[in-house]
C-alpha cells in the first residue's frame, strides 16, 4: 500500500550492510542468498505496549529492544544474525516517534550487521513484531535439549537488573540514585549475547536465553533435555543494586528481561570455556545438571531453599 | 514463557509436512535446511481486527487469511513457500477461537505443504502477523521492476469480488442472493496464486499481487519498472455479480483483497502462456505497458476514462 510504502522508505530503508541481500525492502518479498553448508535459524517475537514495555517508553528504546529480544533468541541458538523483517502497528502517524524508533532499531542492527529486508506497517494498537533470520553450521546449533546429568550450569552477565529497573520505574522498589540509570539501561537496552552464542558453538551442550526469568527459562531447557538442575542461590551473579534489593536471589531467579544466556557445559571442558574469556561476557557457574527432574535451589551450605518461582508470563492463563 | 508454550503446543504444533525442518516449534529458534542453488524469499504481513477484517469474522477464516495473504506475496515472487512463523496477539484466552483459528491456518498450510516453525503469543488487541519464507532459483524471481514498454499486462482470476463481498457484508451494496456466499468466500478465503507464480517463472517480466486494489498495486509495479500502462476497462475480468454492481470497472480497479496476480508478458510469448493453461487459473489480458509513466484507463472504443483510483490504504496518512 502506498502509505506503508512511503513510511518504510522514509524511515526504514537503509543501504544494506550485507551483500547477500539480492533484493531488499520494496517488492512482494525480499530475496536473500544463503551461505553454503549452514542451516537457517528463524525466530519471531512481539512487543506490545503496556505488556512488554511501559506505554511511555522512549521510542528509540522500543526500537532497540524489539530487535534485541529477537537477536537474543538467535544468540541462544549460536546463530549469526543476518536479516530481519519488521511488522509495526501504530495508533497514529507520528513522525518524531517513527524517527526515534527507527534510530534505536538501526543502531543495534548496524552493530550486528543485520539488514532490515521487509516490513509491514498498519494502523492499530502499538505493537512490534520482528522476525529474525540467521545461520549456523549444521550440527553446531545450541539447542535446549542437549543438557546431560553432570554438566555444569552457567549464565552470562548478571541477573535481575532489568527486573529491578522495572520495579524502580513502577515505584515498587527504591535503589540508591547512583544505580538507577544503569538498571534502566539494562531494562531498555538489553545486550543480545550474539558473540557469546557464536563462541559457545561446539562447547555448550545446551543453551537458552533468559527472557522470562531464569527459573522459567531454565525450566524449558530442563524439560527439553529431560533432566533437572541444582542451583546454588549464592552463586547467582548479581550487581550491587540487585544484591542489596534481592539478598536471597528470588529476583535473580524470576525477573524477566535480562536476555542473558543460560548454558550447560559438559564435564572436563572448563579449560576451553576459560580460554574463551576474551570473546565472552563474564560467565558464572551457578549449579549443575542432575538426572532427577525439576529445579532444586540450595543456600550457601547446601540446604534447600523454597520460594515462589513464578516467572513473568505474558499470557499466563493459556 | 510457559503459557505461550502450552498454547503453541496445543493448537499449533503439528507433525511437519517437510523433511527440511531440522528443528521446529519449541526452541529459541527453528532450524531449517535450505535447498541448493536457490535464494530465500521472505515476507511479512499483519492483519488487525477492525482494520483488515471485521471484528466478527469467523476465526477459521482469520487463520486462513493471515496465511493466505503471505503466501500470495511469495506467489507474486514466483517463490515456493516452505516455512512460516506466526505472531498472535489475543485479548483473552478463548479455546474455541484458537481451535478454529488453527484449523483455518493449518487447512491452507497443509494444502501448500507449508510448515509452521515458530510462534509467539501475547495478550493484546487481536492482531496476527505471519512471516512466510520460500525459495526461488536465483535469477528466476518475479520482481516488480522488470516490466518493459510493449509488454502485455495480464491478471489472474477475476477482480472486485472480495471488495463487493465486503460491501455486502457492511450493508453498502446489495447483490442477488445467489452470489452472496461466493463473494464472501472470496473475501474470507482468498486463493493465493502459488502455482501460477511458479508457472510464470522465466516467462513473466514482472509481477505483483493485488492486495490493495489493481490501481494501487499496478502503480507500484509501474513505478518500480519506470514505465506506464494503458488498461482497457472493459477487459477487466469480473464475475457476474461484479459486472452488475460495477459496470464501469471502478470496483475492479480499486477494491482490495482480491489476491490475484498482475503480471507482464514480453511480446511474442503468448504461445508459452497459452501452453500453461493447465497450470494456471484463467488469465486475462487487460492492457499493455507503455514508456510514458502513469496509468491510463480507456473504454471499449479507446477513449480515456477518468475516475478516482484511490485504493485501499490501511494507513493512508503516513
Amino acid at each position: 500500500m502506498s502509505g506503508e510504502f512511503e513510511l518504510i522508505n522514509r524511515h526504514f530503508r537503509r543501504r544494506s550492510p550485507r551483500d547477500d541481500v539480492v533484493l531488499g525492502v520494496g517488492d512482494d518479498a525480499a530475496l536473500l542468498r544463503p551461505p553454503a553448508g549452514q542451516v537457517l535459524a528463524a525466530t519471531v517475537d512481539t512487543l506490545i505496549a503496556g505488556v512488554h514495555f511501559p506505554e511511555q517508553t522512549d521510542p528509540a528504546d522500543i526500537g532497540y529492544k524489539a530487535l534485541a529480544v529477537n537477536l537474543s533468541d538467535l544468540a541462544a541458538m549460536g546463530a549469526e544474525p543476518t536479516w530481519v523483517t519488521l511488522a509495526l502497528s501504530l495508533p497514529h502517524a507520528d513522525e518524531h516517534w517513527l524517527h526515534a524508533f527507527a534510530e534505536g532499531f538501526h543502531a543495534l542492527a548496524a552493530r550486528h550487521r543485520v539488514a532490515l529486508v521487509g516490513g509491514d506497517t498498519t494502523r492499530g494498537p502499538l505493537s512490534i513484531t520482528v522476525q529474525a533470520l540467521g545461520w549456523v553450521p549444521e550440527g553446531q546449533a545450541l539447542r535446549r535439549d542437549g543438557a546431560r546429568p553432570g554438566d555444569d550450569l552457567y549464565v552470562t552477565g548478571t541477573l535481575g537488573d532489568a527486573g529491578l529497573g522495572l520495579a524502580v520505574l513502577q515505584g515498587r522498589a527504591q535503589v540508591a540514585a547512583q544505580y538507577r540509570a544503569a538498571l534502566l539501561e539494562r531494562l531498555n537496552r538489553p545486550e543480545p549475547r550474539v558473540e557469546a552464542g557464536l563462541a559457545l558453538r561446539r562447547l555448550a551442550s545446551a543453551a537458552i536465553d533468559i527472557s522470562d526469568g531464569l527459573a522459567a527459562d531454565l525450566g524449558h531447557l530442563l524439560a527439553a533435555s529431560g533432566v533437572g538442575a541444582l542451583v546454588e542461590l549464592p552463586s547467582l551473579p548479581r550487581g550491587d543494586a540487585v544484591l542489596v534489593a534481592d539478598p536471597h536471589g528470588q529476583l535473580a531467579m524470576t525477573a524477566g528481561d535480562d536476555y542473558e544466556l543460560a548454558f550447560t557445559l559438559p564435564p572436563g571442558r572448563e579449560g576451553e570455556l576459560a580460554a574463551l574469556a576474551g570473546r565472552l561476557p563474564p560467565v558464572t557457574r551457578i549449579g549443575r545438571i542432575e538426572a532427577s527432574p525439576g529445579l532444586r535451589l540450595v543456600d550457601a551450605v547446601g540446604d534447600p531453599v523454597a520460594f515462589s518461582l513464578q516467572g513473568y508470563d505474558h499470557f499466563r492463563e493459556f
